[in-house]
């Protein structure tokens, strides 16, 4: 799977940066993708890329300001172009379903397809769909702002197929079996074990997204062992004072995030429009001597995880 | 004074044809702009423009549909970074102001200037600016959609500063009342008269923007005589029905409104994502042969007036 950043810059766009959203992305999976968060022109920014909304079946927001969420009535709206998209599933903050609800109804759209939106309670929940268990957790900004911890089952090891041919069990249902643990007998009787014919299993891969939030402990919670962690780094050295009044972060800051949970991997985003190319280099390699797998996310900029 | 297209595709945003947003410049006025309608992904037209957010006085909206709406909260989230840009007026119809105050809420944005809403009351109305007289007029579409009439009041005389100087006056504010038709008296008791220092005075240009609508007497009326008329064309030849169905105008019927009022020039806009440009090409010949001064909007097209 894969991360494509989207949009990169705090509060409003520039010429180079859309505001929020990152798409997951499953490649295996026909290019199927989740979004988390929405900034107004993120459909814009998938037309620019291969993703379309037809494939879109999650959609995951951090927080309820506007850089966030402004996008998110024209996906709902655009993806009723696709037919047959299916039902699309929306998890966020309390306040989400009202401000959808309102803004598809004063503007009389229409969906035609099914859209389940589910709030959080309290700070922070779990859920789990089979192949990942996502947590959420409550950081600290200046709305209620949320994190995503996207942690993957162990997968199932690969198949020895030059085995399998050697005892005579051809390709179908029974290979299923096999791959999820199970022993199978064959028509003459014989039996093949899981533990002989499948591989090693591989350890689940963990992502965590987080939204608008000041240095916090729950952050490296969310963050922690995790591959990949995407935090944010609002401004840079010289303004810790502005990123604390306005609940936000630096990239020292989500440095030490990164350091204190573990992760093996930063991309630092959401990024002020004060900051040109270089300045955000500078404050990477300055941000690096804590953590140094740092990176700055820059739009459909792809990570592989 | 000029339109500058911003968004000229229906529905939905194309890789090429963002979603409807019509600038009107003034470029005597240091680029000062109006905008009509805002769908999303408005703010970031303006950004590949010279027009800065911090020099639009007025919006207007003509109808509550999401290709024309879903930018405005993003525009007037993102005028709060320019300092003393001072009041701003958005007019429209019934609804715009809960939805633009409910989306606000939702998304805790604190605006640093004040915002006007006014909303029609019955099916349209007029006011007067000084400069301009703007009237509305409700169209027939989906939901309630309105048409704008900006009709400039007669432009006075250009002064005749020969004259003036052979005259003995100098420039300053008898200048201004010449202008404003007075006569005046000099130092050494002469009169000038307003009559003979002024030159003919300019008829006011007229241009009218409608919103979606199906072919109807109220277009033609609100663009008698127009300098400019920019009608809604989203579909072709062969989907008259379709056209009908969903409240729209084909390419040939908004010339056909263009020619029964009289209007100098006709822009076509709101053009349905199904068609290349040669097929808007092909279009834009067949309505010519009622209308030959049609032209299709694309977006950053500028038109003078």
């Amino acid at each position: 799977m894969k991360l494509l950043f989207l949009g990169t810059s705090a509060g409003r766009p520039t010429a180079h940066r859309n505001v929020t959203s990152i798409a997951l992305v499953f490649p295996e999976d026909q290019n199927r993708f989740w979004l988390f968060d929405a900034g107004e022109g993120t459909q814009h920014q998938l037309l620019r890329s291969k993703l379309k909304l037809g494939k879109l079946n999650r959609i995951f927001i951090t927080h309820m300001h506007g850089d966030h969420v402004y996008g998110l009535p024209g996906i709902l709206s655009s993806r009723t172009y696709y037919e047959g998209a299916g039902k699309l599933e929306l998890y966020g903050p309390p306040g989400l379903r009202a401000y959808v609800e309102s803004v598809l109804r004063y503007s009389e759209a229409h969906l035609n397809y099914e859209l389940d939106i589910h709030e959080f309670e309290g700070d922070g929940q779990a859920f789990d769909d089979g192949r990942f268990r996502i947590e959420t957790g409550e950081l600290a900004h200046r709305v209620r702002s949320f994190g995503y911890r996207i942690e993957e089952h162990p997968r199932s090891g690969r198949l020895d197929l030059a085995y399998l041919a050697s005892r005579g069990a051809a390709p179908g249902p029974l290979y299923g079996k096999l791959k999820r643990g199970e022993d199978i007998v064959l028509p003459d009787g014989s039996v093949i074990r899981a533990a002989d014919a499948v591989g090693p299993s591989a350890k689940g891969r963990i992502v965590t997204i987080l939204g608008d939030t000041v240095k916090c402990e729950r952050a490296a919670r969310l963050a922690k062992d995790a591959d990949l962690l995407v935090h944010e780094a609002t401004f840079g050295i010289g303004l810790e004072e502005k990123a604390a009044l306005y609940g936000h972060s630096t990239f020292l800051q989500a440095a030490e995030i990164a350091a204190s949970a573990g992760a093996k991997r930063l991309v630092v985003s959401h990024i002020s429009a004060r900051y040109a190319d270089e300045d955000v280099e500078a404050l990477i390699g300055h941000a690096g001597a804590v953590f140094p797998n740092i990176e700055a996310a820059y739009d459909f900029k792809e990570v592989c995880i």
